[in-house]
């Protein structure tokens, strides 16, 4: 397993990557990016995961989501993977909302899907592993994560799945539940299959209900998202939230909608906030 | 002569805006974007003009940029339009740094060019009047101008023709003098013929021994650019600048390279300093 390095640029006084390797989990080859930032040599810094949305690479978030400054400002190291598989040989879909660029952060149990989308286990254990190799300014004590909209939705899972892991959770405009939206039960259905007692293990609030915690959520979300009454119910989530005593953050952003514009208003609020939490 | 407006998005509190309109100057449909930050009705703002470089659209900037914190922070509206008419009919050339995308903000005068390629009156006067009569809180007594490698051409030979309307001139890696660089001599070439004391007035080093002068100047130039040496050449602008009395900031920046990841870090900056002249 080996790293090639596709470019690296120095930004806001450290360095942006990215990169590429082999991975056995998904099969394929697998793009993302590291903004590493400015430090001292054998400074130990905290690690902030960005999971991105349907339709998305690394790239998206890279080029407009504005978190340089506030990653070198509080030292925090920020890693953006793809969001699936990719390939001339990785099964696909027509739809923009299934297939590539629609991995879900699930590892899929049907065919043809199973071979390379499993991006649970590529994003929970496989590039961790490779960071912790190639990047040794990486603290993996000191780890919090966060997403956009279907990357929302894996962050809120994995989050909840590893509470020792990720000391701290936040997200943009996330799906909450996709056993109550047609995003996810397209996906749920295409990935995990027709029983949707199996999808609860991929749905934050039926997670929350199952009795996962972390302390605290924070999450962003404009009014004026056109994803919002249909696929992304954020009351889902409050409900699930005020049952269990988890401390969530909900923040309704007047006039946003679901574009990096909306998240690059509000990335560098939620570095700092994840940089409070991992450095205090 | 109609405004449409191609997108809207809120982003920093204001709204980032990409227009489209169909210019005279050029004979062609412009495309361009403008962002406005949050402000009391009635108030007036002052303004930051954006000219981008070689392969761009206003879409770059507005994308990669990183401006809107800083406009949102000191009240400056950031205009960036287009580096060239675009369209079927228009004439073109088969390199990245001649015709589309490529024009270099002078008004042609050699065929097939000077029919379309005329950028230097569609930025220094149809444009701002469309500006004037569509925002109506843009103050155009108070007009900054930046811009990056070509576009930093731009800004600086604007900005030198037009002291009383632009009240700070500043540029990142900017071309400082065509007359001294294979970028220069093939675009002046192809656009003004081949006179090379026409070429004067598109020179900002050649404009300033000619008796063109601004007060300062604000430049910043990474110094692992890769056409630092043979297309850049910041050493003939300083040197310009000492023989007139001007006073330029020149800050070579280290490890920074042409990119928008060079642009972004110091944009931020760039707006403080233009706000700072402007309001004050």
């Amino acid at each position: 397993m080996t790293l090639e390095t596709l470019s690296t640029n120095k930004a806001h006084g450290g360095v942006q990557g990215v990169y590429r390797h082999e991975a056995t989990t998904t099969g394929t080859p697998m793009t993302f990016s590291v903004f590493v930032p400015a430090h001292e040599d054998g400074a130990k810094l905290p690690m902030l995961w960005y999971l991105s949305g349907l339709t998305c690479t690394h790239a998206n978030v890279t080029e407009k989501g504005e978190y340089r400054a506030a990653c070198a400002e509080h030292g925090v190291i920020f890693i953006a993977p793809d969001t699936s598989p990719r390939g001339d040989e990785v099964p696909d879909d027509d739809g923009y909302d299934f297939g590539k660029g629609a991995g879900f952060y699930v590892d899929a149990t049907e065919a043809p899907w199973s071979g390379n989308y499993r991006m649970r286990s590529y994003v929970e254990d496989e590039l961790p592993a490779l960071i912790l190799r190639e990047f040794p300014m990486a603290d993996l004590s000191r780890q919090g994560i966060t997403g956009h909209s279907m990357g929302g939705h894996g962050a809120l899972t994995i989050g909840l799945r590893n509470p020792d892991r990720f000391k701290s959770v936040s997200a943009f405009a996330p799906i909450v539940s996709p056993l109550h939206c047609p995003w996810g039960e397209k996906a749920l259905t295409g990935y995990i299959g027709g029983d949707r007692e199996d999808w609860r293990a991929y749905d934050a609030c039926a997670m929350i209900a199952d009795g996962l915690r972390v302390p605290e959520m924070l999450v962003d979300q404009g009014d004026a998202d056109q994803f919002l009454s249909e696929q992304l119910k954020p009351e889902l989530l409050k409900a699930a939230c005020d049952g269990a005593g988890i401390e969530l953050t909900l923040r309704m952003q007047p006039g946003y909608d679901h574009s990096y514009y909306f998240i690059s208003t509000f990335l560098p609020e939620h570095v700092a906030w994840h940089a409070k939490r991992l450095n205090g």
